[in-house]
């Protein structure tokens, strides 16, 4: 079997996430090494447990000893322009983690350094290959709910726990940023042909001690008429919550992939771990499994793993990724104004969510 | 036992609902006619069927005839404001069913006829006596989910069977005219003393053959930071949906009214009713029970029925299906515009979709 | 309106339940004194609680000074059968909770004595009036799932507060006494008109300090084919459970009366209460409301009320409080031997439990 | 990567999930022929679909032409032993669906003869593999439901389309040994170390025009006090359902491998398939995803393949496969006489069923 020579960069909560799912899906990965600039010796503990032979701090180093066909980026918001244009200088095929990066700009540039080395590039949106939202676009594809009208998607948790994800300086924006980016990517593979005609949102920050916003409601609207709805939250206790609706002129699906996926239990003592950020589990707790599979992690690397080594192109790629970035800022922009915002649309400015609070 | 003289003025599916409810769980109210003025044949089956002593098809008879204490409107939307005005004239304390009426001037004038004679004018939003849903208020009212921040409410169905609600002349507007005017009221309910600031709706006539609006999402901004998103549509299939969600800074409530309380069925053979607007039932079905009930239909009308015979107030006024009607006016104003509206808002317009469809 | 004097007999739980019962639901009912025997303390502050007008320690008194039409006997299970006898002696009509009594000879006296009397004599199977699973029925006896040939109930809680429940003296036998019944009682109101030909139950005492079972299995066969299964528990924890299937040879209904009716809630803090023996309320509960409408309390109430003030005869008799008294018989029988066993059955025991226990 | 070369036996609808799995998720296996023996032209047509090299009906040629590791056994339950014992007489490695065959004396020859060429020999119980109920396994197995009291199982469709399924010849009985084996390997698998003192069963025949059972309720004992119970059917309609429900002193744990893991869908125009079994697709229905995934097809031929690979125990053996045969051949005789029936039981039969027939 030929197999892909990966080097992961990062060695955070979504690389641990890429990492188990290599491991157990990917065979044709073949994760030779990891880098982090930042925490050295978290990175160490990483490569231990995962079992990957090498580890980095200076990407020279990393390049020059490690023969690499992939990388596969998983670093916060404001690393991924710089990484990726240097592995594409590089001459590596990249896989970047959502969102694709902070601005437009970066989006170009990044696109155009791979453009031009023909390597590929795609952009890390996991709901593209989460088994339960595909069996339901299979669907809606085959016509079983008619003509498509609307579509929703949310995502909530009660919020991240790096502290970066809640500074603009290193994440840009909020949850419109870190899960909204979610909504914007699938509304687009949900409806595809369709253009984003407009973004209305209106966001708000209710819970957390941060100048971002940690709950929003967008409504986009396609040129082909179907409305989609977003909401992300980082308010909303309880776990982990990821649903969709599809509904078309003859019909509608519904789908979950927490709590719709889960075991119910009730326990007096509790217990190690129910889902991504479910808290305590004393009492009743959806009990999830699997749930990297069932969010299409795997699927998803599998699928690069295979486009790099039978030079097919990503299903998704950077550029959905700046659509889905373009969509953002459209939302700020809406959310200052409280108008919906005509796309194209594409403002100069340092992190997209200036353009909500007016800076 | 002291009972109220009812005339219900109406004899299609909601005076059909309400006399359900008077019957099995009013004692105190005594329905002693039904006034028809459009389908006599239609309220004498009606009344037959309910075991009404008297039928009219005109009013004066009906008043002259009849030593009724409370009237209850249940007739389509353009009819309340002249039988309300007619009714209070006649000194008689008035339900009138959702939406008030057409337009503000028609309200202001309805409430200004029973004000100047101190009659009783309650406006008969069921959802703020849904058992289910009252039960989540009183748990966010305790504080279980600690600072509301965010209120959903959503009505769904295939759309209504009768004709004129498909028509701004009859009807005022389209769905957010026949099921907005829920969530209007109940968000104003469920965060009172909370002023709403403004009003953003995007709509869309998907399915229905008509210029009224068959689907709308609607989000509201109150002056205390809480943040409610109404989804209203004649273009899902399946059967009614009515559910809520109660979003705070310490927990989260979610309760349905239809498939949430259903009892689920398989049936090779199909079987009578499974709910309302559920169409088939062949297959697997949601099989409703007590659905009036559950609606908080019986609960609505005993408490009117309580405060005519013990003069009390009731909890749901004029003034509040007033200013659903308001949000209505500046739900239909943003759809065009695409920008938030901010309240007060009372143009003149005859028809609320005016405001959408630009004239 | 004639309305019927009614003593409660109690004033324990499940009075609490009848108390709330009747005072929104019944119009009918009249409820002129209560009765304990033997905490008139708490039995005053009942009276109080409830706005009973008398309360009484001495039945020669209560039956004395209060002109009474029927009671409505709530008390521990081995207080029946004399309360029973002396109110029909007194020539009242009788309501009596579940189970009926401790034996079968009881039964036959407490029956014989109404009987000459021609007395109104229900057995409260609230479950015979619970709105869901009546639908469920009504659903069943329209052909919805063809043919019956398997029901299945389950009603599961962590066990009873009141320690008389635990005790064979006091309580007959153990969770097949308490919830058993239910399942038996239901099972024959489901499958009318055939006869009990066999019972087999599987019996463990697993979480409770107590000689009587607190988890078992049982499963009926009938004389037209159809199997029936019952499984109740003390020590299930989580909350009240009560759940029927319904299989048919053209489809299935499911239906529960807690969860399935309940809010979903999330709570960092908890909150007064979420249902019957729910315990703890922090994290997920699932938040029932109108409890006792949902459980058929209300109906059975209404139903016995219009049977004594119209003369009609109870659709639950005390017959079918023997019925599935015998089947308990059996159930206790079977749990001995490992072997189903045939009805008839009524060997002379003290207490049922005796068979499974041996002595 | 080393590979094990896998010859499939039989092309019928297991072998087709086992040939998606191997594909999708087993790259360490490596089919290199199919054989069937009765319907070769189904097994080109089937090797084809899978890109199978090879296809034999002569067992002589398969294993002379192609150099086989293992083989992986597909086929009708009457078949078993015969392809088992000459497998291993040509030293493969085997699979073998469930059941493991029709008799305990076939058992044995089996076991025996992979014994003593110390061949690996699983019995294929996909429930030790599926992922949601290996949550549940490991949850109990940390302590969260405290100690184990009570299993649940229950597997329930509207019938298997093959006519041999109904045939004692050929099936060696009808629900209780083709799903029945279900739930008594994965009792033993939850309740590892205990034994199984006794097994109770009510059998009847409700539905298909057979001299089989087709709907089961089956009450097992374990020596340490644990009950299961276990519930099997042909005669549900509505789709396939797999529930398991465990219960401890502690908590309890629910799970599903169907309706709680599927999109929920409503149409008007019905799709392609929405489950195994699942028949019409109008209206509600339940649409799974990832079905081989989700009964644990691909996680357990992965074992079996690793197991051959690398010199390790399977974790389900042919004397787990055994235990389960021994079970079924206990509830029949109980099902016959109405008692419980105690283990080690092991009477001389041809079919199993028979015991239950009486003859």
């Amino acid at each position: 079997m030929k197999r892909v020579k990966v080097a992961v960069i990062g060695a955070g909560f979504s690389a641990d996430i890429h990492m188990e799912s290599y491991a157990r899906f990917v065979p044709a990965a073949d994760v030779v090494a990891v880098y982090d600039g930042h925490d050295p010796k978290g990175a160490g503990n990483f490569a231990k447990k995962h079992h990957i032979p090498a580890v980095y701090d200076d990407l020279d180093k990393l390049y020059t000893n490690e023969e690499i066909d992939m990388v596969d980026i998983c670093v916060p918001n404001y690393l991924h322009h710089g990484l990726c244009v240097d592995a594409a200088r590089r001459d590596k095929h990249i896989l970047v983690e959502k969102p694709l990066c902070l601005t437009l700009e970066e989006a170009d540039e990044m696109i155009a350094e791979c453009k031009k080395r023909s390597l590929k590039f795609m952009y890390a949106e996991e709901l593209c290959f989460a088994p339960k939202y595909e069996r339901a676009r299979a669907l809606m594809e085959s016509g079983a709910v008619g003509k498509l009208f609307m579509l929703k998607q949310s995502e909530k948790h009660s919020g991240p726990h790096s502290p970066w994800f809640y500074k603009k300086e290193t994440a840009g924006g909020g949850v419109m940023m870190d899960m909204g980016c979610h909504a914007m990517a699938w509304f687009r593979w949900m409806n595809r042909g369709a253009a984003v005609k407009s973004v209305y949102s209106h966001m708000s920050t209710v819970l957390h001690d941060t100048d971002c916003d940690d709950n929003t409601v967008t409504v986009v609207e396609f040129d082909n008429g179907v409305t989609a709805v977003a909401e992300d939250s980082w308010a909303r206790h309880g776990g982990m919550d990821d649903r969709i609706e599809v509904y078309g002129t003859q019909g509608v699906s519904y789908a979950d992939l927490f709590q719709g996926n889960s075991a119910l239990t009730y326990s007096n003592k509790g217990y190690d771990y129910a889902a991504e950020k479910a808290g305590a589990t004393l009492g009743w707790t959806f009990t999830m499994y699997e749930e990297a599979f069932n969010q299409g992690y795997p699927q998803e690397l599998a699928h690069f793993t295979d486009c790099v080594l039978n030079d097919k192109e990503p299903l998704v790629t950077a550029a959905d990724g700046r659509a889905a970035l373009e969509m953002i800022y459209a939302a700020y922009e809406s959310a200052r104004t409280g108008r919906s915002v005509t796309l194209p649309f594409s403002p100069k400015v340092k992190y997209p969510i200036e353009l909500w609070l007016g800076k």
